[in-house]
C-alpha cells in the first residue's frame, strides 16, 4: 500500500465514522464548489482529497459498504489509475449498463428499501440537488444537509482558503461604473418585483464590483458573495479590499467578512415580505437553505449574466488590446520555434510552452495565462484537453503541433488555437487542415439576423466536415469574459443547449477541430466579437444583420492550406484575414519577426 | 348594419346574458377545438361564429363592457375587415404596446381588482390554461370552466358535428397491425408505470387504430378519443365503424359513442390507484378536469408521437408511391399550362388550380388534396399562406407562379412547392430563384450524424441567403404524416423549437423561400425521408450518418436556374436529381408529357 493509498484509507475510515454519527447511509462528495466554479481553489477539491481522483469532473458517493465514483469518457483511464479499487467502484458514464450518480442512488435505495444520503449544501448546486431528490422515491429516504463539510474534518493537510489581495479596475477599462451597474441591476430587480438579488458566481461579482483578485488560477476572481438590495449592496470577501478601494466604493458597496454571509442571508430569509431573486443555475443549496421555506423567491436567470456577456465599447476595446499582445507574443513564439527547428534544435512540448509563456509575460499589461497552455505534439493533439506539456515529448518532423493558449491582460482575456506543421506536411495533413479551416471560415464569414442562437450556427460550421464524414466531439464555440473567465455563458455555439441569441458585444470562440487517436489533432480557434453589419440590404422582417469580427490576429499555417479545396469566397476571406494580421501585428514586431510574419501571411493566391 | 353584423350582435347579446347567469365577468373563445386540430371541423369554429373573424388563429375575450380579439401579423388586415369595431377591440400582436390575451387578462384584473373568466374546458388546451392561470394574480380572480360551450347555445345555425364513415387500412399499407401497435404502446406504458393512456389527437388515434375518416377536410381523420388500458382499449367515435371493421378489431378495441367519453374518463379518474398518462401538449382542460385532483398523472409526451413520426418500411413505401402519383399529376399540369400559355390562352390562378386538381384526381388511389392548393401568381406569391386561388388573377408573362400543393393517396401524403416562370424570366428572378435553390440543395445533400436536431440544420439551409442579405419568415421544414396530417411533429427544421433529433424514417419538408411584397415569391419544396448513409466513413464517436432521400420527384424550372451561381457539388446534385425525376416519372407519362419532362429535366451542364 503506497503512502497516498494509506492516507486516503485513513481519511475514508474517519469519514465513515462521521457518517454513522450523522445517521446517514452514504455521503455525496461532488466536484462542484461553493461558487460553482469551473475551476476552483485547491481547498475546495474535496472529491480529489477523499477519492484520489483528480479529474475536473465526477461525483463520488461514499459508503462504508463500498464507495462509488462516476466519471465521463474523458476520465475512464485516469480514474482507474488514480482510485483504489479496494474502496471504489468506478462507474464509466456512457458505457453500456453504467449507472449515473442519480441512477445509482435509485438503485441503492431499491436494494436497501430506503436511503439516507448526506451532502454538503455549500458544494451542491440546486440543480444537482433537484436530480438527487427525484432519484429517491421512498418516503423513508432523505437527502440530509450536513455542515460543515465532512471531508474537511478528515482532510488533515487541507490547504487554507485563498486570501489573495483584491484590486479595482479603472472605469476606463470596465467602461461602466459600479454605480451605473447597480442602477441597471436594480432596474431589473424592480421589473421582477425583487427586493434583493443574491450573487454567488465569482465572475459575476467581479464584474458588478469592477474588482479583481487571484483566488483561482488563470481566472482573476476572488472568493465572495454579493447581496444587492434596493438601497444597499454587501460584498462578503475573504480579505478586505484595500482601504482606498473600499473608500471609493463606500457609497455603493459595504464589505463584510466572507463568514458573515450565511447569517446575512438568513436575516433576509427571515423577512417574509421580501422577494429574493435567486438564479438556480448559479447557486448552491447552501444559499437556498438559508432562505426560509416561506420566502418569496424569484427564481430566474439573474440580470448580470446578460449584462456581463454583452461587452460595452470599453470592454471590447480592452479585449482587442489584449488580443494584439497575445497575437504578437504567439507569433514571436512560432517564429522562434521555426528558427530553433531550422538549426536542428530539439524542442519539447514543455520547452515551447515555456517559451510562449516567456513571450506572453514580456507583453505590457500581462497578468496571467487565461488557462494552462495546451501544447500538444503529434498524437497528443488528439487529446482535446491535453494540459500537461511534457519535457519528454519532442516536436517531430512530419507531425502536427497544436497550441491552444491565452492570456489575461489588464481588461481583456484571450483564447486561440493554432495548429502548425513541423517540417513538410503530408497531403493528408493538408487536406484535413484545410477542411477544418473551411469550417472556421464558414462561421467566420456568416451573416445572420439578430435573434439567431448559437445552435443554428453550429450546423453550418460543421457542414463541410459532416459531408466528408468527419466531426468533432465538442461545441464549435464558447463565450469569453472580459478580463474574467475564459469560458462564460449564456451564449455558446453547439449542437445542444445553445439557445441564447447572439447579440452585438458578445464574444464567442470559433474552434472547429479534427482529432484522430494515435495521429493527432487539428483545431483552429479565433475569438470573435458579434457586431452589427448595417451595410447589408434590409432584412425582410426588419431585423438587424449581425456578423463576427475577429479579435484574434494570428496567421493560419499556409503550408497546411490546400488552396485548391477552397472556394473563391473562402480564399477571399483568408487573403483579407492574413492582410489584416500583417498590417495590425507587423508593426508591433521587430524586423526579424516582421519578416517571418510577412512570409507566414503570404498565401498561394 | 349588415345582416351578418346584426346576427353577430344578437349572438353577443344572448351570450352576455349567459355570462351573467354563470357569474363570470368575461368569457374566452379560442380558435382551438376539442382535439387541438390545426384545421378543425366547422362546428368547432366558435370564435368565427361569435366574432366574425375567420382567420385560423386568434383568441377572443368576450365581455359586456367591450370585447377583445387578439391576432398576429398575418391577420391585422383581415381582422379589421371582419370584426365590428362597435363590439371588438382588435389587439395586433407584435405592434408596439399591443397586449397578448394573457397580458390583457392581467391588465383587466388590475383595472377591476379581480376577474372571473369563463372558459370551455373542451376547447382550451392545458398549456393555454396554464398561461391564463398565471395571468390572474389576485386571490379573488378565477378561471371558471363552463360546459357546454356558451357559444353553441347562441349559435342558431351551428352545423352538426361531422359524422363521416370510418374505414380501415390494410396492414400492407400501415406496415403494422393494431395489435402490434398496442403492444408497443403498452410496453412504453409499463416502463412509465402508467395504467392508462388517453389519446385525444385525431391523427394519433387514426395511426393507432389503422382507421381513417374524413371529418376534417384534407386530413383523413375522424373525431374520436382513445383510451388505452393495460388489458383493453376503448375508442369513442361519432359514428360506429362498419361491423366488419369492428369485428376485425374486436380483440383489440371496443367502440363506444363519442359522448360516452367524459364519463369513461371520470371513471378512470375515480380509481385513485391508477396512473394515467396524459400528454399536456395534446390535451384540452376538458380531459384534464375529468381526472380527479388526486389522480396520479404521468405528464409526458405520449409514446405515439414518436412511433407515428418514425415511418416503417410499408409507410415509407406508401409515401413513395403517393409521391409518384403526385409528381406525375403535377408535371402533367405544368406541361398543360405551358401548352396553354404557348397558344396565348389566358389562365387564371383558379383555372390552373382546378386543372391540377383534375390531374391529381385522375391518379389511382387519389383520396383528397392534403391541403388547399396555393396557386399564387405574381405578387400573390409573397403571401405565404395564400389559399384562395382567384378566377380573376391571370398568369402574366414576366411573373413567377408559385404552386404549393399535395395529395392524400391511400397510404401516403404529399406536399411540394414549385415556382415557375411565366414566359422568359428576368435576371433578377433567376438570381433569386437560384439562391433559394442553393439553400434547398445545401440541406438536401447534407450528411449529418444521428442525434442532430432540426434547429442545427436550419442555419445551414439559410446560410447562402443570409450571406446575400435575404431570409424567409418561416421554418425550413416540417414533419409530414403517412396518409395523415400534412403537418406533424415532433421533428421540424426551424430556428426555434426544433430540438427533436431527426431519425431514420422521419419525413420532413425542405422549403426555403424568398418573398417580396408587390413582387412575388419563390418557394422550392420537396419532402424527404431521413435515411442512414452507411457508405460514409465511420463517425469519430461511432454515430450513424444520416441524410435525406427525396420523395418528391418534380423538376425545378431550368429556365430560372443561373448555372454560373452554382458550385460543382450543387450542379452535380441537380443533375442527379433531374436524372432521377426523368427516369422515375417519365415512364408514367404519355409520350407528349414525357417529351416535355425530358426537356424540363435537361440542364445547361
Amino acid at each position: 500500500m503506497s503512502d497516498t493509498q494509506h492516507r486516503l484509507a485513513t481519511r475514508l475510515a474517519a469519514l465513515f465514522q462521521r457518517l454513522a454519527e450523522s445517521q446517514v447511509d452514504a455521503y455525496l462528495v461532488l466536484s462542484s464548489d461553493a461558487h460553482l466554479n469551473e475551476y476552483g481553489p485547491i481547498y475546495q477539491r474535496r472529491r480529489a482529497a477523499i477519492t484520489g481522483f483528480t479529474g475536473s469532473a465526477g461525483g463520488a458517493l461514499l459508503c462504508p459498504e463500498g464507495s462509488h465514483l462516476f466519471v465521463d469518457s474523458r476520465y475512464y483511464l485516469q480514474a482507474d489509475q488514480e482510485v483504489d479499487p479496494a474502496y471504489f467502484r468506478v462507474h464509466k458514464l456512457g458505457m453500456e449498463g453504467a449507472h449515473t450518480l442519480t441512477g445509482w442512488l435509485t438503485e441503492m435505495e431499491r436494494q436497501r428499501g430506503s436511503l439516507r444520503v448526506g451532502f454538503d449544501p455549500f458544494s451542491t448546486s440546486t440543480e444537482a440537488h433537484t436530480s438527487y431528490v427525484k432519484a429517491l422515491k421512498n418516503a423513508g429516504s432523505a437527502l440530509v444537509p450536513i455542515t460543515p463539510n465532512l471531508v474537511d474534518a478528515v482532510w488533515e493537510d487541507c490547504p487554507a482558503p485563498p486570501a489573495q489581495p483584491i484590486y479595482s479596475l479603472p472605469d476606463e477599462v470596465t467602461g461602466r461604473s459600479v454605480a451605473d451597474k447597480l442602477t441597471a441591476i436594480r432596474a431589473e430587480m424592480a421589473k421582477a418585483g425583487a427586493d434583493a438579488l443574491i450573487l454567488t458566481k465569482l465572475d459575476e461579482i467581479a464584474w458588478v464590483t469592477n474588482l479583481r483578485g487571484s483566488d483561482v488560477s488563470h481566472n482573476p476572481v476572488f472568493e465572495a458573495y454579493l447581496v444587492i438590495e434596493r438601497e444597499q449592496a454587501t460584498c462578503f470577501t475573504r480579505v478586505a479590499p484595500p482601504a482606498e478601494v473600499q473608500q471609493a466604493l463606500a457609497s455603493q458597496i459595504t464589505f463584510q467578512a466572507y463568514h458573515a454571509y450565511p447569517e446575512a442571508v438568513q436575516r433576509l430569509g427571515a423577512t417574509p415580505e421580501l422577494t429574493v431573486w435567486l438564479d438556480a443555475a448559479g447557486t448552491t443549496m447552501g444559499t437556498r437553505l438559508l432562505l426560509a421555506e416561506t420566502q418569496r423567491l424569484h427564481a430566474a436567470r439573474n440580470p448580470v449574466v446578460l449584462m456581463k456577456a454583452v461587452k460595452n465599447t470599453a470592454e471590447v476595446a480592452a479585449m482587442r488590446n489584449a488580443h494584439l499582445h497575445a497575437a504578437a507574443a504567439k507569433i514571436r513564439s512560432l517564429a522562434r520555434l521555426e528558427r530553433q527547428l531550422a538549426v536542428g534544435q530539439r524542442v519539447s512540448e514543455l520547452a515551447y510552452s515555456e517559451m510562449l509563456h516567456e513571450e506572453y509575460s514580456s507583453e505590457a499589461g500581462f497578468r496571467d495565462l487565461s488557462f494552462t497552455t495546451i501544447a500538444a505534439a503529434g498524437p497528443n493533439g488528439a487529446i482535446v484537453h491535453y494540459s500537461q506539456a511534457s519535457p519528454d515529448v519532442e516536436l517531430r518532423h512530419g507531425e502536427l503541433f497544436l497550441v491552444d493558449s491565452g492570456v489575461q491582460v489588464l481588461g481583456g482575456t484571450t483564447d486561440d488555437t493554432r495548429t502548425v506543421s513541423i517540417g513538410t506536411p503530408t497531403e493528408r495533413q493538408r487536406r484535413l487542415y484545410t477542411l477544418v479551416l473551411r469550417c472556421h471560415i464558414a462561421l467566420a464569414r456568416q451573416k445572420f439576423p439578430e435573434g439567431t442562437s448559437g445552435v443554428v450556427l453550429d450546423g453550418l460550421a460543421r457542414a463541410s466536415m459532416w459531408n466528408a464524414g468527419l466531426d468533432y466531439g465538442h461545441g464549435t464555440g464558447h463565450g469569453v469574459g472580459a478580463f474574467l473567465n475564459v469560458h462564460e455563458g449564456p451564449q455558446r455555439i453547439g449542437p445542444r443547449g445553445s439557445d441564447e441569441p447572439l447579440q452585438p458585444g458578445m464574444v464567442v470562440s470559433n474552434e472547429p477541430g479534427y482529432y484522430e487517436e494515435g495521429w493527432g489533432g487539428i483545431r483552429l480557434e479565433n475569438l470573435y466579437v458579434v457586431v452589427p453589419d448595417d451595410d447589408m440590404p434590409p432584412h425582410p422582417s426588419g431585423k438587424r444583420w449581425l456578423q463576427l469580427e475577429t479579435l484574434t490576429l494570428i496567421p493560419f499555417d499556409e503550408r497546411l492550406i490546400d488552396w485548391s479545396q477552397l472556394s473563391d469566397t473562402e480564399r477571399a476571406w483568408l487573403v483579407r484575414y492574413h492582410q489584416q494580421v500583417e498590417e495590425t501585428i507587423g508593426p508591433l514586431l521587430n524586423e526579424d519577426d516582421r519578416t517571418w510574419l510577412r512570409e507566414a501571411c503570404t498565401l498561394p493566391r
